[in-house]
């Protein structure tokens, strides 16, 4: 069997298995969360790493460099963020054909800084290797943050029926602007702009942390899918109301029919999910000030997400989610 | 002007140059040390990345996928040793061709497992994505010996004049297994097996540090590329001595015109090369029982390295060490 028939998840659960028979006590998340969480003295680190493949995560000759090198950085704040914690430092690996051009590299790195400044990020290290095709690689290195000497993380597994599910933002808008980027669309097109830079709202998911909600998760694969990978990790299922799903105005203006699909399984959103019970997601709105959205409930049950209209009756949408394995 | 025309080590200094304008309090060691160094609480921890690309850095068909998976971990150990410290957990990070078989994966993954139980390493996370050539990208956090809230940090630029350069075991076998490996020798060769399989010498390194020796980097582009690194870093020249560099007995019969070549510019080897006060080396011979071999000595003036005869006359090497942008 090749690992396009196996498909992503189903390859990392299999290394997972293989690999973390004895976990060492020092380690608090492993395999399968945004991030590794590790109690380093009175610390715990948070490390995660992203990968973007030329051809594969962008388009050659569509996406200008400096927004690349921004969002592969951005997509790791993500993960950091929604661990609840705080980015530190970054190492940066590209791998180049021998005939990239010197100007491309600086104008990645522009891009690079320009996050790694928005976010706090130093640059601390990296590695470059030879390759025939463009790929950077960025693993970032971050702590939690901490109360009472206890890391206040959420984590996939931290659900419990009965949670309500919200989401920051809206969904939806960086799966339309790759569309138009295919198309050959303005970068300055905002649907573009939400695919090549995107903002993880790294604040909100720190405030999340700070008030005990224990459970999160980025919106990076599509909406479904990432909350399909918190039902499997907690053990629950998940109602989720279509008609409450958080778009933009222009989104549901321009893509009347597309909209929900969008949302639902676009990706790349780089938006915030979490689960916790109301009263938290409400003092979260209060204190955050972001626009946060109550999109549905954990429930007992199979660990699926179903997708349900204003009766309740469940929708099917046509595709799932990102799996980076299969998509051809 | 195109990246292989600048240079791996030049684009590296351009990069570096253009990022660490503004360094924060916690950032110990930056971008052009053998791991960055960042202060985490009463904690100091270690970073560092490396890369190894199918058709590249090691031959599809050849080099069986574990010992593919346990050389990218073992180099990466070599980095964290090479500062002093422990290697604590790794991120992994594949690149998949869409026709890759799982069973290749499993075995990739056992090399991997097979390092990180010899090392004490595990493995926490990590990313898979989908590309049209195979690399493998491991990222390794450790952290720094501490003494009296201090870490004992090995450094490129640690070195100063007068310190003798010490390397640990032999040098040159991996090159002659890399060349053995491409005329199809069996793998059992001992040659091939030092190219394969890398044991960096962490226990050595680790007493080095302890020890209070200040310079060390590991031997992985060759020992004068490295020593040059050195020079460079320390503002420092090195003399060293042909007749002293330490290589195996096979090797010497074996490659009777070539040995010295071998283990100059070969690369590969993953031993380690102190620079300290002569009565420091001596410490550590005794405390580590390793073979320690002193190879020459650091001296003002111009910061490269050179190779002596025994009448003290410089010897010219056809080839410099590897460069992961230029070598075609």
């Amino acid at each position: 069997m090749n690992v396009s028939e196996l498909g992503e998840f189903a390859l990392i659960a299999r290394l997972a298995r293989t690999i973390g028979a004895e976990p060492p006590a020092d380690l608090i998340v492993g395999i399968g969360d945004d991030a590794a969480a590790w109690r380093a003295g009175d610390s715990v680190l948070l490390a995660t790493t992203d990968t973007l493949v030329q051809g594969v995560h962008f388009l050659p000759n569509l996406a200008p460099w400096c927004d690349i090198g921004w969002k592969t950085l951005a997509v790791n704040v993500s993960d950091i963020a929604a661990m609840g914690g705080e980015p530190l430092f970054a190492l940066v690996t590209l791998a180049l054909p021998s005939d990239t051009e010197t100007e491309s590299v600086d104008e990645l790195y522009d891009g690079l800084r320009e996050c790694a400044r928005e976010y706090g990020v130093t640059i601390a290290g990296g590695d470059i290797v030879r390759a025939s095709e463009f790929s950077i690689t960025v693993a970032l290195i971050g702590k939690a943050q901490i109360r009472d000497g206890e890391p206040l993380l959420m984590r996939r597994d931290g659900a419990r029926a009965g949670d309500v599910i919200a989401v920051t933002g809206t969904l939806g808008d960086s799966a339309a602007g790759l569309e138009l980027l295919e198309k050959g669309c303005s970068l300055d097109n905002p649907f573009v702009r939400a695919h090549l830079r995107p903002h993880p709202p790294v604040r909100t998911a720190q405030e999340a942390a700070r008030l005990g909600i224990a459970c999160g998760i980025d919106v990076s694969d599509g909406l479904l899918q990432d909350i399909g990978h918190v039902c499997v990790r907690s053990g629950l299922g998940a109602n989720i109301h279509a008609s409450r799903i958080p778009t933009s105005a222009t989104l549901r203006d321009s893509h009347l029919d597309s909209a929900l699909a969008l949302a639902c399984a676009g990706g790349e959103d780089y938006q915030m999910l979490f689960a916790a019970p109301s009263g938290l997601i409400d003092q979260l709105t209060l204190a955050a000030g972001d626009c946060l959205t109550i999109i549905g409930e954990l429930v007992k049950g199979e660990p699926t997400a179903r997708l349900l209209d204003d009766s309740g009756k469940e929708i099917d949408l046509p595709s799932a989610g990102w799996d980076h394995l299969r998509r051809a």
